[in-house]
């Protein structure tokens, strides 16, 4: 290993041990002392807006000159009102209840013993992602709500960037008497930090959360030897039932498609029966288009709708992210459940039906995180369910599944109180 | 890869592949089917005791012949009254609540949309255990109540006794119209099929449960490429305080420590206040020596109790299973969570004191799965907490922790109704 790499590696041991001490002492503050250090994040980062933004200015530059794409620099790019933005956002967290210490169930065994199933913190959190440099403070501050040290690892290109608003979320903790060390960010570009978080750090990290594209989900999940919550792809359908409302099946299939095509809870293909869809598709189809959405159908979609592409095989497969839209005539509930099941990620799909008993069958049949009837897709977000804030939607089964916010960044202990019971 | 590897990977992605179908067919069933198929096996094993037993006696034959030691050949051993446990532990999960389909959160949105969070089943969950031939009947039932298809890898040496267990398994599901593949065994000893559970079986493997010793669980966690549930060791600690009921301290340390020696929630370091342990000590000693344990001490419990072995470092970090029981002297409820934080397996700890806020102290900062008041660390247990049988006991942070039952063994989704509602 090169000076460099053992360079990292010993940072990298440092900032594990860090961490761990940290995260005995934010579990032990307060909900207020916690709901301090947050907002005091936001204060701070409204201050640094200046440091933020000449932090930005470097990255860019940098970012040009190694001829980053436009979207990669707009995702990059911070403006004044960007950064006040990122301090809004930990405005809204800092007002999201304290999850800790919250009584999930209580009861008593009929030897007396009163069980409690208790909220605690996960313990240290490593949270790797790529160029947004928001996910720095939206990311910190949720693992911090709920109780967690976090280590932060940005991608490289918004490495100055995310150092100084780290620099403002250093601050916030001062100011509430909570240590630094709560939030880490790893302040070099050497790959190798990446493959010592992956590692543990020395069992010193207790979650992985990977936020970035699949290939950067798909590499920690292989290579994590830690616990690891991803989101891998949201290749998400809205199914419009025989029974639907037609006014509701062409705003919701235009809703969920095309309000924001980039984000997980885009719909991404359309199923529709075919006793509705003579009735339906033209106008769904007319809608899009009108909205500049790319249609590809299959055979029977095709012959309803004029100059509409062929889909094959790979368009049920493909989480577009853009304006395109694969649409399947299908044979009824059945047949959309198993379009679902075949070619689906278990991220969000939805049913558009006024039969209360289609409803019922769709909810218990499809098994993804999120099933919805009769609304948007586009709903898949914490936010959206209430939680305040999240740091992206778990594909994943086991701990969290949808979006994760502060409850799904904890963990649990049982406290059992008795009076002396011994067990026979 | 020989033609046993090819032969047993070949094999192995059938298993996976069918697992994958029958969970579907499990999720969809009713609770009443379930509990039907549970009954079922019950009463096949009853009805197969004969088989079960000769097999047990061909595993026996090979196991005396390769020399195995007595405490293994007890494990290994079925009598007519073990296998009526087996029949009776299957009654006992037949009678759990089915956890699929309940609802465990629901609330309405601003925007009129209704969530809830509601219970499913993880999918297929493969086990891989050791010796005690009745896993196979525990892990599968346990299974099944939650909806999920298993995959079995028991023990070569008590291949012949799962084998005819198994076969009673799979004649209750029969016997409740649910597919056969609900229940599957690995019907080889090839070590490959171990390699390619943890490989995942091509993604038709959701979660991952080692029940057996700290090699194996060390070595699915290492290599394992699916989320895991293992239980690693039980390193329990009972701290009398200060304040400490003498009678109670006396009863509650003898039970954590003797009631069973081998189970992983016994108590194996006694940690004992400074000002308590001139009065205490002598007599929680005679006590335990009374009732045949060894006892390791450090200096100043030495000094207190004569003959007493001398501890040191690594019995603070031995997980004894036996009747030996390391001894250390506090100051004070600091030193004693600073003991469990440094030496403990984060698993079952308990505090016998009479003063609430000390009590309050303790399982507040004491950050196990497991903390205990005034009661016995043997309770850990999923039976004594009311779980109805358990497959273990979690030590991990993420998903479970504490006992593993049948709700354990089930993730959710979110189903959100509508009336049309589109994201603005």
């Amino acid at each position: 290993m090169d000076d460099a790499g053992l360079n990292t590696d010993a940072l990298m041991r440092t900032l594990g041990r860090r961490g761990r001490e940290a995260a005995a002492t934010l579990r032990l503050a307060g909900p207020e002392q916690r709901t301090a250090a947050i907002a005091g994040m936001a204060a701070a980062v409204r201050e640094a807006a200046a440091d933020i933004l000449a932090g930005n200015a470097e990255d860019m530059a940098r970012a040009r000159a190694a001829g980053l794409g436009a979207a990669m620099l707009d995702r990059l790019a911070l403006t004044p009102e960007r950064v006040e933005g990122v301090a809004a956002g930990l405005d809204t967290v800092a007002a999201i209840p304290d999850p800790v210490g919250a009584e999930m169930a209580r009861w008593t065994r009929p030897n007396g013993l009163d069980i409690a199933r208790v909220r605690t913190p996960i313990g240290v959190i490593g949270v790797i992602y790529e160029s947004r440099p928001n996910v720095t403070a939206d990311a910190a501050a949720l693992c911090v709500r709920a109780g967690n040290a976090v280590i932060l690892r940005g991608g490289s290109e918004s490495l100055s960037s995310s150092l100084a608003i780290h620099a403002a979320l250093e601050a916030g903790l001062r100011s509430a008497g909570l240590p630094e060390a709560a939030v880490q960010i790893v302040p070099t570009a050497d790959r190798g930090a990446v493959g010592a978080m992956l590692a543990g750090l020395d069992g010193n990290l207790d979650l992985l959360i990977p936020r970035g594209g699949k290939s950067l989900v798909a590499r920690v999940r292989e290579e994590a030897r830690v616990a690891v919550l991803g989101h891998l792809e949201g290749l998400c359908h809205t199914y419009v039932h025989a029974a639907a409302d037609p006014d509701k099946a062409r705003a919701l299939v235009l809703n969920a498609k095309m309000r924001r095509t980039g984000v997980c809870g885009a719909t991404e293909t359309l199923l529709i029966d075919a006793t509705a869809a003579p009735r339906l598709l033209p106008a769904i189809a007319d809608d899009l288009r009108a909205a500049g959405c790319a249609l590809r159908g299959d055979g029977r979609a095709r012959a309803l709708v004029p100059g509409m592409a062929e889909a094959g095989e790979v368009d049920w497969r493909t989480e577009y992210l853009d304006a395109v839209l694969a649409v399947r005539v299908v044979d009824g509930l059945d047949a959309a459940v198993e379009h679902v099941a075949t070619y689906g990620s278990g991220h969000t799909d939805a049913i558009v039906t006024e039969d209360a008993a289609a409803a019922e069958a769709w909810t218990a049949r499809v098994d993804s995180a999120i099933v919805l009837v009769n609304a948007s897709t586009q709903f898949a977000d914490g936010g959206e369910f209430g939680f305040g804030a999240e740091i992206g939607i778990a594909t994943d089964r086991l701990h969290a599944r949808g979006p994760v916010g502060a409850e799904q960044l904890t963990t649990f202990k049982y406290v059992v109180r008795g009076t002396g019971q011994t067990r026979p």
